[in-house]
């Protein structure tokens, strides 16, 4: 089956050459795609036509309303009707295209789907999820920044969301879920997290193992970590910076004596390995949860096969995703269990 | 100079064996140092009686009243009067010794040390601060869970406590604070770290940088970092729980392969290196910021190494601090620049 996908030409840093490029590796790595795709037709043509094999698989709609980064979510709401963000987003809630991808500013891609796809019936406010290595496999987080503040209501449906979509994205039928807290015991953090986590024992049917702290996330204790938007984005960006920290001191350690240097020669691959699991490019793609319709948002500073990854992650989620079932089971969740 | 410190033989998973241990590494290490040692003699005594060539620096000061780790702080400071926590730290509130080192009960050790220590005045809450590798050094993280909500004012507080301690941990005139925050840009994050900041950009003598990310933290981008307890906990166990993923799939990559082997074998010295650059035993002691005496906190989970790194903490801040120069310093920021 081929899904179509919307894309958001003109968001990310080095836009719209990264998300062509991208998209091209996807179908390059034997996806069944084909794009419906959004921006200034000036700049988005050549990059098209320079894969002569791929062309077929994409359909170019101009707009020439960009959606730019320091871009206040009102602003980009209220007077840009044909962002190529917000034309993008469209796609999908009219049903042309099965999911949307975007590089763009994240608080109007948020604003923008929450407006156009809708969340569903019983969740208040959309989360950011996104999965990360672990000693054990991965896991999901969030939110990563769409709430910076939450109520321990927002937590509880973060946890239906992370139960809903988890048993999806990790093929698992009763995904375990933790509370991240600054301690395990009950009276430990703040009055929010306790009364969440207290709805969340009291619900049968999710997977709940209680609170965890952030040595927890990467251990891989839960397979999905909950949490507000202030301290998911801080854990995330905090987990990208220590792996980054950690590879550049290995570095500094193995060229400072030829013993270093010719290990180093010798365990490449293991080293080249290394690298590959902990790549954050491979984890690009965060998912936008409770909506009524698929968004991945891809990190601004991605490049090619980064954006190709959010297109897989967007892609597998079509393929895996009766929208239908989502609802229903949300709405079982929501309306019976809390 | 000999500087008496005062440790509480009875905290931590492993005490008293761990504390009497650590405190001999230190001395073996050459510090010149002596203890006052509090706790249960029967099982303390034998533990110091195993170094005859330190026993002349110990002095054991016996009690049998214990805070455990599950107390409640309430529980801990009304009920027990005696307990081998209050007294090391009542130690420090006399004069007897120079600074106070603990593994136990953080929430009752914090509340104790604010009770019979005070805090300087003008500060309202102690932090907890530690210092992380980074990049480029070193970088001072606080507050790591003593106050899990924080308003403004606490934040800016912090800042100016990290300020004047940071001149001593770092060795830097001026250091540099970064407000943690989820975006850089002025209109990111709440209403608290938004008001935090303003204050501080008013502050001229403090070298404020401005909103850093949780990426920042061990980029080094600033000399501190200052956040509410709640984030600061998640962050720093999830950069320590980032740092033992990776070593942990680097070990398994190497291991897979036979040139992984060999060349594991030929660098050894350098991933030792690498090790003890991380090693989080090197970082043990947390320090109790905002109060007129210094009390700090070793991981409760620390073996001798840790705890011996945590005394090194304690006696270089009491080796370095003049307490009245802290409190006239605090003074200045706080009366002429806040």
């Amino acid at each position: 089956m081929t899904f179509v996908l919307s894309l958001d030409a003109m968001g990310g840093d080095a836009a719209p050459r990264i998300v062509i490029e991208g998209a091209v590796k996807a179908l390059a790595r034997g996806a069944s795609l084909s794009y419906l795709v959004f921006g200034d037709e000036q700049h988005v043509r050549p990059l098209i036509s320079a894969y002569p094999q791929y062309r077929h698989a994409f359909t170019l709609i101009h707009t020439d309303e960009v959606i730019t980064n320091d871009m206040k979510t009102a602003v980009a709401i209220r007077s840009l009707r044909a962002s190529s963000m917000r034309l993008s987003i469209e796609a999908v809630a009219k049903g042309d295209a099965a999911a949307v991808i975007s590089a763009g500013n994240t608080g109007a891609y948020m604003a923008l789907s929450k407006l156009l796809l809708k969340t569903f019936e019983g969740i208040d406010r959309p989360a950011i999820a996104t999965s990360i290595p672990t000693l054990t496999g991965r896991a999901i987080v969030m939110d990563l920044g769409a709430n910076v503040e939450c109520t321990s209501k927002n937590l509880v449906q973060f946890a239906i969301m992370g139960h809903v979509f988890g048993q999806r994205l990790l093929k698992q039928k009763r995904p375990s879920i933790g509370l991240l807290n600054i301690g395990t015991e009950d009276m430990k953090g703040n009055l929010i997290v306790q009364e969440a986590a207290q709805t969340l024992r009291a619900t049968p049917h999710l997977n709940f193992y209680g609170f965890v702290e952030g040595d927890d996330i990467t251990a891989g204790t839960t397979d999905i970590v909950v949490t507000d938007g202030f301290t998911g984005n801080v854990a995330l960006k905090t987990l990208e910076g220590t792996a980054k920290l950690i590879q550049k001191m290995l570095e500094e350690s193995l060229r400072q004596s030829w013993r270093g240097k010719l290990g180093y020669l010798m365990a490449k691959p293991a080293f080249q390995q290394l690298r590959n699991r902990i790549d954050p490019r491979l984890y690009n793609g965060a998912l936008f949860l409770g909506l009524q319709g698929i968004a991945v948002k891809s990190h601004g500073g991605a490049d090619a096969v980064g954006f190709a990854n959010a297109i897989h992650v967007a892609a597998s989620l079509a393929a895996d995703t009766a929208s239908g079932q989502i609802a229903a089971d949300l709405d079982h969740f929501l309306k019976e269990e809390v």
